[in-house]
């Protein structure tokens, strides 16, 4: 297995570092649009499938009864950088089911967002509310309530939380999943191998409501609005999802995953791309991701002018001098 | 170019992600020991040169005259990660020349150390100290200060601080360094591209002093003492190059450099060792690194215990559950 190189790091003169990867791009009938490297590859999707993982939270009719707008929706999505108002949602969803924090098993870590973490450390320190899925957990607890089961160990495979989620993903993918392609998440949950080609078919089917059962699509249609119009609640303060879920609304979905992984979706041109970085890298798999978005939505002045900077980002050190730039090659 | 996959990072039962990159061992005479991957292709070493950027140091007179000892010399070698105790080395090493913290001019960012950006948090935020680069930038102040210069700009490359710095990496390097290879590192100092075998060299050299003016050597061996007696200074709590000389002491040094570089001396073996990891991964070459050292370095149990956990670390998440592992490969 040898994927392409597609993202260059350069350093004044010279290429510092190189980033290879595989992208595929497929539409809500199958078709492979592009498909750049091994796209037949299984990867764990981690992160970027929070959306589908989120279904059943609507499907069940938990969203409903307890009550939930677009920004409990979008924090049930999201990875998200630990600020105040993330918290403070995340507290009011568990509030909703009468739940308290004490019942995520997340785990804990420092928000991501700097001015956050600072924050908190004066405050005393982090707590599970604080770890960017906690969103996501907040939603699976929520789910558990709503369906009468039993809350502990709702993060387990055999949970029948997370039954429903691996059920989501198999109608999504059109893939059986089985435990030799089982890991366990970050944040504990588990996550299942999927080929690449497959996660870009399952983000045009979750884009369009195309090969869906029609609740099933009516509560993908909800995801991606309750997204598009609070986006800042999807990641954070300057964070890619944000900015163009925030820029663009319903034309673009996209959500990034641990270990160099990006799922989105393009609902106007029927499209879903799926992204791994082979090295895991994050700063690579945003920058695929932009060209791909750039690649395949029609785009006028100011869509283009956001675009850009993640495309191609100036690299700048700790007193502000540039020092270089981050660049997709030709294959995007 | 293709570089060979060097380190795989698993996840269940899967290769999550995969790292390439080149790996060069040479003896003092110039001899290629081993050769994996491209070695002669030019590398930024980064902070991984540190040592050498710190010879004039200690050629000149400075070290001398303002009294630094194995703990102000191993800061002058360091990345360290905030600590308070390296804050306050380096405060120091600024207060004997009569200088402050104002003339540093390596940026701002926030301790490595995460309890150490806590406190930072707690106390009004950090400052250039706190830079990892701040003993190194401490050490040029002073070599500016000692040979009269004006330290204004002692970072610049045409600054004779910096010239004295080129002309030891030339030495060094058997390399004639220039403006074609030449980036601006992220703490704002000149770093001069190398090929990757030549670092390797120049550490062969520097271990043994094979190859180097009489006093040249003498002061490689000084910084070689200082940094195995206060390793702790060069890096700080848990960190890699603080572990491996804080064990091996005089039989091994270490330096981990930016996007991936790591350079190395074994000086019993004559030996010098230098990594790049294609992708700029720090947690691919750390193992390299560490694989090298248990590749040419005679081991005992006590030894093997040290590096093991370095060579394939386990990888934990957030509930402290095993969820996968980073493991060399048998090209190491």
């Amino acid at each position: 297995m040898s994927n392409p190189i597609l993202v260059e790091v350069t350093r004044g003169p010279l290429v510092e570092s190189r980033h290879r990867g595989a992208v595929a791009v497929v539409d809500a009938e199958g078709r492979t649009v592009l498909a750049v490297g091994d796209v037949a590859a299984p990867v764990f999707p981690r992160s970027a499938i929070k959306a589908l993982q989120a279904l059943p939270l609507i499907e069940s009719g938990a969203a409903e009864r307890y009550g939930f707008g677009d920004e409990a929706l979008a924090l049930a999505c999201a990875s998200h950088s630990g600020e105040p108002a993330h918290v403070a949602g995340v507290a009011q969803m568990l509030a909703r089911a009468n739940l308290s924090p004490a019942d995520l098993r997340c785990g804990v870590h420092w928000p991501m967002a700097q001015s956050a973490a600072a924050a908190v450390a004066r405050s005393g320190g982090p707590s599970a509310l604080h770890n960017n899925c906690s969103g996501k957990h907040a939603g699976f607890l929520c789910l558990a309530c709503a369906m009468g089961a039993d809350t502990t160990g709702y993060f387990r495979p055999d949970h029948p939380a997370q039954r429903q989620v691996r059920a989501v993903l198999e109608d999504f993918t059109g893939t059986a999943l089985d435990e030799d392609g089982c890991a366990i998440d970050g944040c504990s949950v588990p996550t299942w191998a999927v080929p690449l080609e497959r996660l870009a078919l399952a983000f045009a089917k979750f884009g369009t409501g195309q090969g869906l059962a029609p609740a099933r699509a009516q509560a993908a249609a909800r995801l991606r609005a309750a997204c598009a119009r609070q986006a800042w609640f999807v990641a954070g303060t300057g964070r890619f999802c944000t900015a163009i879920m925030a820029h663009f609304g319903e034309r673009v979905f996209v959500k990034t995953g641990a270990e160099g992984v990006y799922c989105g979706a393009l609902p106007g041109q029927a499209l879903g791309i799926a992204v791994k970085c082979d090295d895991g890298a994050g700063r690579a798999s945003q920058a695929i991701m932009a060209a791909a978005i750039a690649r395949f939505l029609p785009l006028d002045a100011a869509d283009r002018a956001v675009l850009a900077p993640f495309i191609r980002p100036t690299l700048r050190n700790w007193n502000d001098y540039e020092v270089g730039a981050i660049r997709t090659m030709d294959a995007l």
